[in-house]
């Protein structure tokens, strides 16, 4: 064990395990879920070659591997509670998602929720034993946040009893759905069906693919991978072109619409139930940004805790760089993030469960504002999440980059969270509808419920005030107040973007122009809509904490959040009246305050996380903080390092030797030309400087005529020109010395 | 020709060349450049397969292979200007690193540099042909920012007159030098010098580290790649661990400082050449920061004029994406801040070729605020176009996520320039340090000059004052005025600064402490002086435009950029009494009229950029707008695509199916479970559907016998249930109808 990092643990004000429990919900589901960490990580048939050596066919290969050990161990445990398979997925796929996501995730609940019963006699039993492979395929390369322009086509022949589908364009072509491009023989494919002539919208249709003896593409069906992405090594995604590929009447998914066997289309009664699923997706991906968050703090505030540079007192050792202001200014507020957003996920988790219930019983109710929420919440956390996870990987230097560091990876599988499940920018107009309606209710007179009641509070106290004028609202110290604060921040913002829009109504040529001419402030509404409810949240969750030592911890972190929130959005604030101009200059000092009380609780706190070293898979982020052991006993391991000499030496750079000499040798024919920048200082100099000997005797007998000219000046200034000749073109700075063009024979040196 | 992306051009209000001259400087290096571009990409020895297809060894070897060709037709074509060579090097490795950068632009400079006249003999020509491949070690496994820190030891032995090297502990290994791992056989080794008993400080050791003739380690050296990384993959940056190699005197670079034979230390006369250097790569990074965003831009704009999506008026086709105003605000102000960091680059460059004149002369009066402009603008710059890469490639939805959008490979490649050549903290903390020297010099009646001098102001004006109570000082249409606006502001937070840190040595420690503890001001500060030096270069810029047209185009990015900088940071504007409340309202206003103003020249404004589509190896950013069928044709060729059945299907999906079904026919004799969720719900229902003829019939059992019972709404549970399970999970969400635990025995069911 590092002694820095012991260290840090020995001062901690808190017990880390007590804080651990609470974000696991309770000890015993922190008990539970390293008995199964346990139970995986032990497990010899999921050990794996560090990911980052094999090529992307052998990640898709080891992934698949895994997968299918997976669901057999799976079921030989009977492990079935979802948050335990959750577990158990996680720890195999270390976090990363996997070639069969979509057959499981996506593939089997469509069959159940949407078949006939027919249809689940046909095809459910077929799928759980995998001898169908499924994916969804909905997007399509020119439709994604769209999905009413989708335009693969099914039309119903009521001849033969079948649907025929047809990818029109190349913009129709299905592209991205995880699974398609080699795995699947199976895909659900939404498409505008066509029956007697008409078009019914989007349905989805039950196609086969590949046949299920060979796994070769099946007659008119064109199906691949859709190539390297950033991250997501793992999964095929995949495309999907179908030309006149017929499938069976059947294979509609019939539980709802129906296609009779004479064509006639059949409606389906209104369906709220995907609607729910959506939301439940985008709840679960605020989860999602907390642990992305939460393992690149954990990483970098180890790191940084074992990590020596510079100094800071003159004489002594170099400080750990945890102790400069700047990186914990860095840290910190992520990190307080990272608790915000687990505690904000956990509520919208119990919140949907407690939701789902009354769906169940058909009262949707409460289910616009989830709705409205979990599409803002999802965008705020994945936002500040994508950022946060680079200024942890930049905040450790140089290593930072290192694919040991796993910040990298990290990065890069978190980021699709911005664009999937709904484009970010997209959800915080969702959820701007949604502010703009209830103000408009609450202007109407209407009693608001739920977390949006503050636009029915008195507009007068949040009506801009000379800040000089009026009475101060916040108490910079007091988590309560600044909860206030933000609620009369969303509420001005949602005012004002609502006020803008109704302004751009006057003058548009329709709604939707109006409403596009204003979304930078609905945007922006949001934006504040979500952060109150974030440290509101994270503030409720302290009531909940009995443990003295952990509360108090966490309400440091908490009013860091709320204040740092406040510091970087302080023209809100002040526009507002909400704040002072003195009261900015107190709040940068406070937070330099929490900063310092953090310090000693910072590696404790991210212990609380409890990552095990093999989920991290980070050299820097190592419990007993050992570095550099570890980074050079990875380093190693590299695939260059195979071999101890790389193939391209003998091929490339031996031949290039021997021609360079041989070519040296005889340019002593040839002119000697030098940069134009060079010779303009050295003013023909260098025309005096005919071929000699031997290259090596001719280049130095170049420099050495120069010394031997009364222009010193001159000389000194070739570094210079190296330099920059060099560093403009990253390229050889010898190439102002000495050059010969062009080369017309190859002959011996005369002696 | 994508027609969009033509009508895009033919709405343009300027000529596009007529500005492509100008970020060239100049038509006739337009024409010299197109020329090169030519030259290299018609050339048959650069062409490569898509480096994304390709394996880390493999990407590494195409790179020797393209070097090696390089150097032999630089040669050939007598190229040597050094902004030619930057063109036909950047377009031959499609502006990526590459193996012999270090040895180029580090390696063969340095002995240039630091040799005697008989080190130059000796080495300078077998380097020059690549006989000896040199790269510079200076970065260690722990030590990268304090270079005093290094631990190398270089320790003179008068016996054999050698100098011993030694790596002492693990952190001293050499980490991170380009082209160490596996293509040098020289290394320039930066090491403490022990000589007589005494420690010199760092020196420059030529160490050779590989056999000339095998290319294998030489004894006690321990050489490797250090490993993949985000990025770079075309680089073997190593490690290397120095274990009592013994290297002649000689190679010592003696032209400064000297070991006598007896090891007698002579001092070097005091070198500022260094430091010029250092200035000078900060200041080219600036330019990067402005090509790596404009590259970003163009691939983005070019697609969002292409890319349809969603309803703007109900009934009408989709809107090309870039009508939107977020998406609008997302890119313009990026497209500005390229245009912008172009110009500060060409100022920063002409500056300090200005300026090294003076240099090598010895005149260095201008190197500080030079030294000091250029670390903060490294910094300013880096941050900015390393965060705009990302919004660009969000802004263009899933696809911005695929390779061929080429925008992961801009980013890896773009963001170590934050950590590299100075890390961008410890950057902005430089520049720091000159701005509050400046301000007490200022402050002590000194007249400052250059661009500091603004410091000097009366600090009257710049003293907060109620926001309501005086008069306006900004003009949010006038450029000028904006820019004095941004002046203040800097002044501002550098007074703020300077007197925190004054306060802060009232009760700290040291002064080490006092500037530790004032460092998040100081940053501001830094951040604030930058910003306004941008905003005021890219003004000054205007004056020099000659072309109404280009004028009045650039004229709006630059309004459009420093009204953007007062709404990000608006706190500060209105902290520091510049702006007042309703003004932020107008800026906001202003803001949206300036994107709908720049919209029809948005393409026509990438387009000058004149990256050749060969240059931007973006499906995305084509010249043609023709995305869809190139996206197809590259996932084509992905090499999961090269086999129609990934051998991962033969190797584990056909067994675990195999073995499924045998499991699910075997298991109507065990017992069924269920997850606690389901079961809870169902209250001991499952418990009476026994097993059945076959597992298939047992599903179905299950089903219908829940079917048939009153509890109609417990069936309409399942679905969301399952989408409950299979999402948190990602599997199995059948596990909650079906679920055999533990198996007992595999035997053919009984008919």
């Amino acid at each position: 064990m590092n002694p820095d990092i012991s260290r840090e643990r020995e001062n901690a004000s808190f017990n880390p395990e007590i804080l651990t429990n609470i974000l696991d919900g309770g000890a015993e589901k922190t008990r539970r879920r390293r008995e199964i960490e346990s139970l995986v990580i032990g497990d010899p048939d999921f050990q794996h070659e560090d990911l980052n050596f094999l090529s992307r066919s052998e990640r898709y290969d080891a992934a698949v591997r895994k997968s299918a050990q997976m669901i057999l161990k799976l079921r030989e445990y009977g492990i079935s509670d979802p948050e335990e398979i959750y577990s158990y997925k996680s720890c195999v796929h270390r976090g990363r998602p996997e070639p069969l996501d979509l057959h499981l995730g996506m593939f089997l609940p469509t069959l159940l929720n949407q078949s006939s019963p027919a249809q689940l006699e046909a095809f459910f039993m077929p799928a759980w034993n995998l001898e169908i492979i499924g994916t969804y395929a909905q997007t399509e390369m020119g439709h994604g946040t769209h999905i009413r322009g989708l335009e693969t086509t099914a039309t119903y022949d009521p001849s033969t009893q079948e649907f025929v589908l047809n990818s029109p364009t190349i913009s129709s072509i299905k592209w991205w759905p995880g699974g398609l491009g080699k795995t699947s023989n199976h895909a659900v494919v939404l498409a505008q069906l066509y029956t007697q002539g008409k078009c019914h919208g989007l349905h989805a249709f039950i196609t086969p693919i590949r046949c299920m003896k060979t796994h070769m593409p099946l007659p008119g069906v064109v199906v691949g991978d859709i190539g390297p992405k950033f991250g997501f090594d793992e999964v095929d995604n995949g495309y999907l072109k179908l030309e006149n590929v017929r499938i069976p009447r059947e294979n509609m998914l019939m539980k709802y619409a129906k296609v009779e066997p004479d064509g006639t289309y059949v409606k389906p009664p209104s369906d709220k139930l995907t609607y729910g699923t959506m939301v439940f997706i985008r709840s679960m991906i605020v989860g999602e940004s907390a642990r992305a968050l939460s393992k690149s703090c954990t990483i970098a505030i180890r790191y940084s805790a074992v990590r020596h540079q510079s100094e800071l007192r003159p004489g002594e050792a170099e400080p750990q760089i945890l102790d400069y202001q700047t990186q914990q200014y860095k840290l910190f507020p992520l990190l307080a993030a990272a608790y915000a957003f687990h505690f904000v996920g956990q509520y919208m988790s119990k919140t949907y469960h407690r939701i789902s219930g009354d769906i169940n019983q058909g009262v949707f109710s409460e289910l616009p504002e989830l709705h409205a929420l979990s599409a803002g919440l999802k965008a705020f956390t994945t936002w500040v999440a994508n950022a946060g996870i680079e200024v942890c990987r930049m905040s450790c230097g140089g290593h930072g980059y290192s694919r040991c560091s796993s910040l990298p990876d990290i990065y890069v599988t978190f980021t699709p969270t911005c664009t999937y499940e709904g484009e970010n920018t997209v959800m915080m107009l969702q959820t701007a509808r949604y502010l703009v309606k209830s103000y408009k209710q609450a202007r109407a007179g209407q009693q608001l419920t739920g977390i949006v009641s503050y636009l029915n509070e008195p507009q007068s106290r949040i009506q801009p005030h000379s800040v000089s004028s009026r009475p101060t609202v916040v108490n910079i110290n007091d988590l309560a107040s600044l909860v206030e604060a933000y609620k009369f921040r969303a509420a001005k913002l949602v005012e004002m973007a609502a006020k803008n829009l109704q302004a751009e109504l006057q003058h548009s040529r329709s709604n939707e122009d109006a409403w596009n001419n204003s979304s930078i402030d609905l945007v922006r509404a949001s934006d504040a809509h979500c952060h109150y409810v974030v440290v509101k949240l994270f503030a409720a969750k302290l009531s909940e904490i009995e443990d003295t030592a952990v509360h108090s911890v966490l309400s440091t972190l908490a009013l860091l959040y709320a204040l740092h929130g406040v510091a970087q959005n302080s023209g809100d604030f002040l526009q507002a009246g909400l704040l002072s101009v003195p009261q900015l200059a107190q709040i940068s000092q406070r937070l330099k305050g929490l900063l310092s009380e953090l310090r000693p609780n910072a590696v404790p706190l991210v212990d609380a996380f409890d990552y095990r070293d093999e989920m991290l898979n980070s050299a820097l982020g190592r419990y007993d903080g050992n570095v550099y052991e570890h980074m050079f006993e990875w380093a190693k391991r590299s695939p260059l390092n195979h071999t101890e000499v790389h193939e391209s030496h003998h091929k490339y750079l031996k031949p290039l030797r021997s021609k360079l000499i041989m070519d040296t040798v005889c340019d002593h024919q040839s002119q000697v030309t030098v940069p134009y920048e060079f010779s303009r200082r050295l003013n023909g100099l260098i025309s005096k400087c005919h071929c000699h000997q031997t290259a090596r005797g001719l280049l130095l007998l170049d420099l050495a005529c120069l010394k031997n000219r009364p222009q010193v000046s001159v000389i000194k200034s070739i570094p210079i020109n190296m330099n920059r000749l060099t560093t403009v073109a990253s390229i050889t700075a010898a190439s102002s010395i000495y050059k010969p063009t062009p080369r017309k024979t190859l002959t011996k040196p005369s002696q």
